[in-house]
């Protein structure tokens, strides 16, 4: 059986602690199991139990959210982020990748923290993904994938100006990222024979070089060389006829060549069901598409599906991989 | 009444031929009523009727689909286009026009055509777009719209290399495409107070210039023009959030800074039903948002769906400007 999922504290201020309540309220009885690393004063909404251990989890989840408590330095404002609170928020994520890392855990799923915070207190990494990347890399980058019901993709340049994902994108970063990729899919997905497609960069996918020379020399040669390693890879293909229904029934992952190619089709079709996956860790990790919603907290408003979607994902690919590696 | 719209061949080796005659038997009982300038014996699948004049149209519409006659200059293989047919292709286009400026005819709706071989044949226009706004433009560049159920999106900068797109944005150019949209928004679409947003060019809107100056510079200085001129005009906003079904409910037009942000989500939402709309002509043109499909042509399995919605979008708009110039 999969150990119950760690689930982070996110930014003490936004509306984490609501959709977690809410999100155990929905999970209780069908599961999967769950317990936050974090303040059990910022649970509203749903009955706590605090744990001494993960193992407590799952014997009192069905009667109450369990809690391994962390506690903030400081009272919250909902919607007003603290400093003083950064300490225990990146504590939260370190403690559950450690649970993670030693199978205590069977995945981390995280709630949205609220960078500048951090940053702020000393926080030196570009965000969530990279200081993940940094507790629980498997060797090479951390690979942020977008998911929802039918679609996933993944943006290869992500966080950088359009500019310089333009400049900056290499034959090699596509390859790089198409094999964690590939190997993702077949071992936390389930899906013997992934089958990839490759965005074109340019309108058209370039149209033969006459709108940018990019896709001939840069992304033609990274999908001549994923199909070489023996992964099911086509493209480039035009990126605004590659997420229609028809077109996402034929593959499994839409590499894509910077981050609103990514995005976009995910949240038009999903926005409150959207999952944000990091591939390429020692771990599983998921967490809601969406962000602290500071100008909503303590409101009662937020709504949990992306979170419970992300639970969900995180809980099946943690299933996979289990059988995978016959733990 | 609005006079019949006028559709033009498109390309003879595609699909044109076949969606046509699907489109009629769609339309005929509920309108809108329509007439094709092209060869008869291009259509298969419908009893046809020839006419003399775009008025004998509305009188035939019911029984048999009714042709303007233009013949072809030499067989039709399906999948297989001839420079043989450009002068009749483009003469068909030339002669939906004239019937419009002068009345005759509520709109033109265009068949997709195959630019290559027209290129070929001596066609010196970049696209279809372009040759419509050198027969029929207003003063200002032709604009394109796309629309589907609940979405409309215009693209600033079209046809050229991504790299280009980013370099080539200027101020000027959003508020000339803002302008002509609004306008178009209240005189073809009904809408009294059009809400335009308008999508960052880099991610998050380039996050307060932390991704790229070019949302602070070139994208915000245009929003705050157009509402200087009046117009109700939001952003720069973070595309990949613009096009939750929550969020479209907040605008009438997306203006979009690149090809691809502004056709993704509508083909992602709707590729069926997805509608090509002409902004910034003297008369009013819509087109399937597909190509000529020489890949099944022939085969009788093409889809008429972006068609008919097309000239239905066609009647609607011919019947607000009507209403708006009070003919």
């Amino acid at each position: 059986m999969v150990p119950p999922l760690a689930l982070t504290m996110g930014e003490p201020a936004g509306v984490a602690g609501e959709i977690t309540a809410k999100a155990w309220r929905a999970l209780r009885e069908s599961g999967p199991g769950f317990f936050l690393v974090g303040d059990p004063a910022l649970v509203g909404g749903a009955p706590v139990r605090l744990l001494e251990s993960p193992e407590q989890a799952a014997s009192v989840f069905r009667d109450a959210l369990p809690v391994l408590p962390l506690r903030l330095a400081a009272p919250v404002r909902p919607g007003h982020p603290d400093p003083a609170h950064a300490r225990a928020v990146i504590g939260s994520i370190e403690t559950a990748v450690r649970f993670a890392l030693e199978g205590r855990a069977g995945a981390v799923v995280t709630n949205p923290i609220q960078k500048a915070v951090l940053t702020a207190a000393g926080f030196r990494h570009p965000g969530h993904t990279e200081f993940l990347g940094e507790l629980a890399g498997d060797g090479g980058p951390p690979v942020m994938m977008l998911a929802c019901a039918g679609l996933r993709t993944v943006p290869v340049t992500v966080h950088v100006a359009l500019a310089d994902a333009v400049r900056g994108l290499t034959t090699a970063m596509i390859v790089q990222q198409g094999r964690i990729v590939a190997a993702a899919l077949r071992r936390d997905f389930g899906i013997a024979a992934p089958r990839i497609v490759v965005a074109g960069l340019n309108p058209h996918a370039g149209e033969a070089g006459t709108m940018g020379r990019e896709d001939i020399e840069i992304v033609a040669p990274a999908v001549a060389a994923l199909r070489e390693a023996g992964i099911a890879a086509r493209g480039p293909l035009p990126a605004d006829t590659l997420f229609t229904p028809r077109a996402r029934e034929t593959y499994d992952c839409a590499l894509c060549m910077y981050h609103d190619q990514a995005l976009i089709p995910v949240k038009t079709l999903d926005m409150d069901g959207g999952v944000n996956v990091t591939l390429g860790l020692r771990i599983i990790r998921t967490s809601p598409d969406h962000g602290t919603a500071l100008d909503i907290a303590g409101q009662g408003r937020a709504e949990a599906g992306s979170l419970i979607a992300a639970l969900r994902m995180a809980a099946e690919m943690a299933g996979n991989r289990a059988k995978e590696t016959g733990r």
